[in-house]
C-alpha cells in the first residue's frame, strides 16, 4: 500500500513556536514509547528524530499538546490525534503499524499474577450495554459496509484456500470451511449466536440443508438478513431473531458463533458456556467458536475500544478454555489459528475502503475516514505481526463419537449436502 | 474383545460366610459408586445385584474385605483387587470400563474454585523423583515392550489415516504427521524432549534430513535408541542424551515432545515453557507437544499412579496454555484431539498383550499380567468414552510467518524430504 490519499506534507514551521530542547526530549521519549521502531518522527517545525534502522514511514506531530497527549496515554491518544489530523503519516500506514507492533512484541511479559488482572477489561457487558455497544458499530448503516465488504457482507476473517483467492471467494470458502468443521448433516438444527448480516445462516440453510435459528442484537443487520433469506427462498428454514445470546434457549445439533465472542467479555464466558450447554444435543452435539484472540493477556487498544468497538476484548485460549469449555466438560476437537488469513482479509477491506474514501467522507466526515483507515490498517498490521490471533475452535459433547475419523475431509473438494 | 483368558467362574459359596443384609447394602452402594453402570455385581456366595439395563459384564467380588476396600477408595482399590484376583470380571473388560466411564461422565462438575485445587496432583516431580518414576515404568525391559508394541517400539498414540490401518502403518503415519505439523525442512535442528526408544528421532533424521538432539532419562531406552540409530546409519545426525528435559539448552528450529508432558506435572509447566523459550530460534522457531489430557481438572486414577505411572498427570488445555504457552507469548497454531486414535492404538496393544500373556506371566507374574491388562483395557475405554483426551498442539514464535498457508498439506501424499 502506498501513502494514503488524505496525506499532504505539513507546512513546516507554520504552526506553534519552534521546538525547544524539551520538545526534542519528548520526541526521543515518543520514539522509546514506540518500542524504538524504525519510524522517523518529525515535529511541527521540522525537527526530527531518526531511528537507527532505515525508517519504514514518517510520523508528523503537529503541536506540543498532541505530543504530550500521546506520551501520557499512547494507547488512546495516538488514534485520537491521527483521526483529528494532529498526527499525519507519510508512507505506508500498515508498515508503520507493523514496525511498532514488532518492536513492542519483544517487550517483556509481566508475570506478576496480581498484575494480570489489570489486563482485564473493566466494563461489564450487560444486556443493555451490549445493545448500545453493538448499535455503535454495526448500525453505522448497511450502505457504509457495502462500500468495502464482499457482496455477501461477511464482516469476519475470510479463509483463503490459496493466498491469491478473491475476497468474495475467500468468504464463501470460509463459510464452507465452518460448515465442514461443524460436520453439518441435512435436516439438523443449528443455532447461530451473533449472525451479522446473515450470510453464514443463509449459506448453511441453502447448501447444507439445515434449519437455522440465528440471533443478533443489531436491528439493522437482522432486518437486512431477513430480506436476504426471503430473496434466496430459505426464509422457511432460517429464523433471524433480534435477541441477545444470553436469551437463547433452543435445542440444536450444532452451535456456531463467528465473530461474536470478542463482544461477550470474559465475565460472561460462563454465561455463554451455560447457553451452549443448555442448547446442545446430548452425545452428537458440537459447535464452533470463531474469534479474535491473543497469545497473552492484554486489553484491546483503548482507542479502538472508545471509537470503534466499545466493550470488545480479545481473549487468550486459556480464558476461553476456563470460562466456556472446562466447566461443561466440552471436548475441544480442533483449534486453528488463521491470523494471516485475517491480515489478508483486512488488506482487501482496506483497499476497497481507500477506493471509497470520498463516499465515506460524504456519508460521515473526514475524521471518520481517518479513524476507520487507522482501524483497518492497524488491524491488518496486528494480525500480520502476531499481535492479534484469529482462532477457530471446534468442540463437542465429551462423548460424541460419530465425527469424522480424521480432518482430511476438510480439504477435499466441495461437499455441500443440499 | 471376548472374555479374558485368565477368567474362571468362581466356586460359589466356597469362600467366607454367606452374604448378610449388610453385604447386600454394601453391594447396592458399590453399584451407586460405579455410577449405576449396566454391570451385574455378584458376591462370593452368588448374591447378585442387577442393573436396570442389560448388563455388559459381570463383576465378581470374592470377599467382604475387598468389597469394603473398593467402597472406601474405589479409585485405588478397584485396581488393587483386580490385580490380586479378589475381583474377577466375566465378559468384556473394556466394555465394563466403558460402561462405568460413561455412567460417571454424567456426574456433576464441582465449580467451587477452591475445590479445583484438590484435583491437582500432590507430588513434586523433582529431577530425582522423575528419574525414579520413569525407571519404574519404562525400564521394565525392552523384551517386555517388544511383545506388544509395534516393530518400531512407539509407545504413544498412533495416527490411523483410515481406521483399518495396521498398527505398524499407523505409528509410521503418526511420525510423518508430526513431522508435517512441525513443517520440518532439511538441514534444520530439532530438539526432542522424552524420546522413548528413539523411533521419532530416527524417523526425522532419516526421512526429513534434520539433525536431532533427543533427551530421555530412561537408561534402557537411550541405550536401545543409540543402537537403532547406528543400525540405520543416522548416528551422525541423531544424538541420544540421557538427561532431564530441564537441562536442555540447545538452540533449535523445532522442539517436539511426544508423550512426555504427562510426566512433567503442572508445577513444572513454566520450567518446560522456559526450556522451550531458551531453545527455540527466533522468528522461525516452532514446536509440537503431544500429550494425554482432560476436558476438565481431575487427577489421574490413583491406582494407575501407584502401580503403573507414578507422577503422571493429564492436564487440561487451559493448564497447558497457562503454564507453557502464555508466559512466553507462543502462538498456538493448531490443536487436534486424537482420542479415538488412542482408543484404537490401545485396542491393538491389548490384543497383542493378550496374545503374549503366557510370556508376560513367565517374565513377571500373574498379578503383573492382571494389572497391565486392566491398565490397557481401562485406557482404551477412557479414550473411547471421552474420559481422557489426546492433544497435539502445534505452536510457534509469535512472529513466525513463513509457515504453510493452510493445513491442506498435512493431508496430501508423502512429502518426506530426504
Amino acid at each position: 500500500m502506498g501513502s494514503f490519499a488524505g496525506f499532504e506534507p505539513l507546512d513546516r514551521g507554520a504552526r506553534g513556536r519552534p521546538a525547544q530542547a524539551f520538545d526534542r526530549w519528548l520526541l526521543a521519549l515518543l520514539h522509546k514509547c514506540l518500542g524504538d521502531a524504525p519510524v522517523r518522527l518529525v515535529l511541527w517545525d521540522g525537527t526530527d528524530h531518526l531511528p537507527p534502522a532505515h525508517p519504514v514511514a514518517t510520523l508528523h506531530v503537529r503541536d506540543r499538546k498532541t505530543l504530550v497527549g500521546v506520551l501520557l496515554d499512547p494507547d488512546l491518544n495516538f488514534g485520537e490525534a491521527y483521526a483529528a489530523g494532529r498526527i499525519e503519516v507519510q508512507g505506508d500506514l500498515v508498515a508503520l503499524n507493523q514496525a511498532v507492533f514488532r518492536a513492542l512484541q519483544h517487550r517483556g511479559y509481566t508475570a506478576v499474577p496480581w498484575a494480570r488482572h489489570l489486563s482485564l477489561p473493566l466494563g461489564r457487558n450487560t444486556l443493555r450495554r451490549s445493545r448500545h455497544d453493538i448499535h455503535h458499530h454495526y448500525d453505522l448503516g448497511n450502505a457504509f459496509y457495502r462500500l468495502w465488504l464482499d457482496r455477501q457482507m461477511v464482516y469476519t476473517c475470510a479463509y483463503f484456500p490459496d493466498a491469491a483467492a478473491t475476497l468474495e471467494a475467500a468468504q464463501e470458502a470460509k463459510m464452507d470451511y465452518v460448515c465442514r468443521k461443524l460436520d453439518l448433516r441435512a435436516g439438523e438444527r443449528v443455532v447461530e449466536a451473533g449472525c451479522g448480516w446473515g450470510s453464514l445462516a443463509v449459506h448453511m440453510a441453502r447448501h447444507y440443508g439445515v434449519s437455522v435459528r440465528a440471533f443478533n442484537i443489531s436491528r439493522e443487520q437482522v432486518r437486512y438478513a431477513r430480506g436476504r433469506a426471503e430473496d434466496l427462498g430459505v426464509a422457511d428454514r432460517v429464523d433471524f431473531i433480534e435477541d441477545d445470546y444470553r436469551n437463547i434457549d433452543e435445542r440444536c445439533d450444532a452451535f456456531v458463533s463467528v465473530g461474536m465472542l470478542e463482544h461477550v467479555g470474559p465475565r460472561n464466558y460462563r454465561a455463554l458456556g451455560a447457553v451452549i450447554d443448555r442448547c446442545l444435543a446430548p452425545r452428537r452435539g458440537r459447535g464452533l467458536l470463531h474469534f479474535i484472540g491473543r497469545n497473552r493477556l492484554r486489553p484491546l487498544n483503548a482507542w479502538i475500544r472508545k471509537r470503534i468497538f466499545p466493550g470488545a476484548y480479545p481473549p487468550t485460549l486459556r480464558q476461553v478454555m476456563e470460562g466456556i469449555f472446562e466447566p461443561w466438560s466440552f471436548s475441544v476437537l480442533d483449534v486453528e489459528n488463521l491470523r494471516l488469513h485475517y491480515a489478508r482479509t483486512l488488506r482487501h477491506w482496506l483497499e476497497r475502503f481507500e477506493g471509497a474514501e470520498g463516499e465515506v467522507a460524504r456519508m460521515f466526515d473526514e475524521r471518520f475516514v481517518r479513524a476507520w483507515r487507522l482501524y483497518l490498517a492497524g488491524s491488518e498490521a496486528a494480525f500480520a505481526t502476531g499481535w492479534l490471533q484469529l482462532f477457530q475452535v471446534t468442540f463437542a459433547r465429551a462423548d460424541r463419537d460419530d465425527g469424522p475419523w480424521t480432518r482430511a475431509g476438510l480439504y477435499e473438494g466441495p461437499r455441500r449436502q443440499a
